[in-house]
């Protein structure tokens, strides 16, 4: 289904801002060449138009997606591709292959991973817009995606499809380069395996389906957070973050993660 | 000044799929209403037409940027925002505002600093491409940005109209948590002051004006990586990155900005 230009601006919330409009509706007539969106009139303010879409399409999808574009284009692809479809523009006109440089924590710089980095694109893209009071939902749905990833045995949806089947593990962060270590550890293969690549399109896939389930339930009205910050965290933030008698930082992610994790600093070999 | 059709389509290096676009080129009369973008063909591929911006402009307008939308929408618009004015569409059909989710590392978890993500989206949106091989270069270019804020005193650029006066401080680190405690330390500032907050916004203003002048370079076949990772990281890749003896993870960041620094293990009180 695509919506009437109407539908599709009173879902962006621009149905204000549309006087003067119609002049430019009516003149697309040929067919655009394939790697060129039709002509559109795109709306550059968010939100844009959101129609629910089947999380376990987009988990497919994200699954391929990975093969094609990596983690943060098949997270991102997965909904978008779902919303070219359901809703048709503004979708088809956004070159979703920016996504790709979310690729293994950005640029392969293995920071913060690309699943994350793509589905809270997708989210905003969706659910966002300039003003701060208006950043604060869109905000919580990312971060209960964040706190998901953290805290979930992962990936914890299995393609129709797979290469091979792939053991979960438990990121508590939400970096790329500790979320493969820590499943390295859990499957006993290396960073650069096959097997390794393939777990991150599982976790592709795991992570576009819960994004489009938030989404769906935001879309009902009925999101509430899953995942909070956790107890050990939250005890960190009260001298640590906004507020605090040190305020010495800020962050929502789970501290026990990376600190107190002493370890490697005393069993290190001397090199 | 703006592009012609074909310089663009040439530019994007779209020329060879340009048969039988001349259907669409020509019917768009009417002007946009405000908030929406004029009818395009948008061109899906990448990458997007570069032509070099004053970086100085860029700086500025990023410094303006950070207090619309944000560190991450900072850098992208400082630089998109330019190319704007300089090549036109497709850029004037790109929304920006999706950038504004960068924010405080990505939706305030404070992950990847939001200039370092804000820029890697405006450089692979400029260098980037969907084929695997294509992406080297781009993530070279993003490489170095990312090393550049990791070992360089920063903030480097001092916007002509600034609210206070800012020291420096290094990061060591891509992460936005990471990089503002360090500043903090270094300034004696909170976390959520003012102060704070005018530093990222210098941040902002440096880390844009330095991808505009790599971009420029890179546009003159000038590019060269000036800050490569460190020895110390080399050390740690040579037993833990690809092709090693363990290759039990991956990364491009300074293992010892997070990894043996023992200081907060042993010192903090009990609690």
């Amino acid at each position: 289904m695509r919506l009437s230009r109407r539908d599709l601006m009173k879902n962006a919330g621009m149905l204000a801002a549309a006087t003067g409009f119609g002049g430019l509706a009516l003149s697309v007539g040929a067919s655009a060449i394939a790697q060129t969106a039709d002509k559109q009139a795109v709306p550059l303010e968010l939100p844009w138009p959101y129609k629910k879409i089947d999380p376990l399409v987009v988990a497919e999808e994200a699954y391929a997606g990975y093969y094609k574009g990596a983690c943060s284009y098949g997270v991102f692809e997965g909904i978008v591709g779902q919303l070219k479809k359901e809703v048709g523009a503004p979708y088809t006109t956004f070159p979703s292959t920016m996504l790709v440089v979310g690729q293994g924590g950005v640029a392969d710089t293995a920071s913060l991973c690309g699943c994350l980095n793509g589905a809270a694109s997708a989210i905003f893209l969706v659910t966002g817009a300039m003003e701060s009071k208006k950043r604060e939902l869109p905000y919580s749905l990312i971060q209960e995606v964040f706190n998901w990833y953290e805290q979930t045995e992962l990936p914890d949806y299995r393609p129709k499809n797979p290469k091979y089947d792939i053991v979960k593990s438990v990121s508590r962060s939400t970096l790329c380069h500790i979320s493969v270590t820590k499943w390295c550890k859990a499957a006993g293969f290396k960073a650069f395996s096959k097997e390794r690549s393939e777990r991150c399109a599982w976790l592709t896939a795991s992570t576009a389906k819960y994004t489009a389930e938030l989404l769906n339930s935001h879309a009902d009205g009925a999101f509430k957070m899953a995942h909070p910050l956790t107890a050990a965290t939250k005890t960190c933030r009260g001298c640590h973050d906004k507020g605090s008698k040190l305020e010495n930082t800020r962050a929502m992610m789970d501290c026990g993660g990376c600190h107190f994790t002493p370890k490697a600093k005393t069993a290190h070999p001397k090199f």
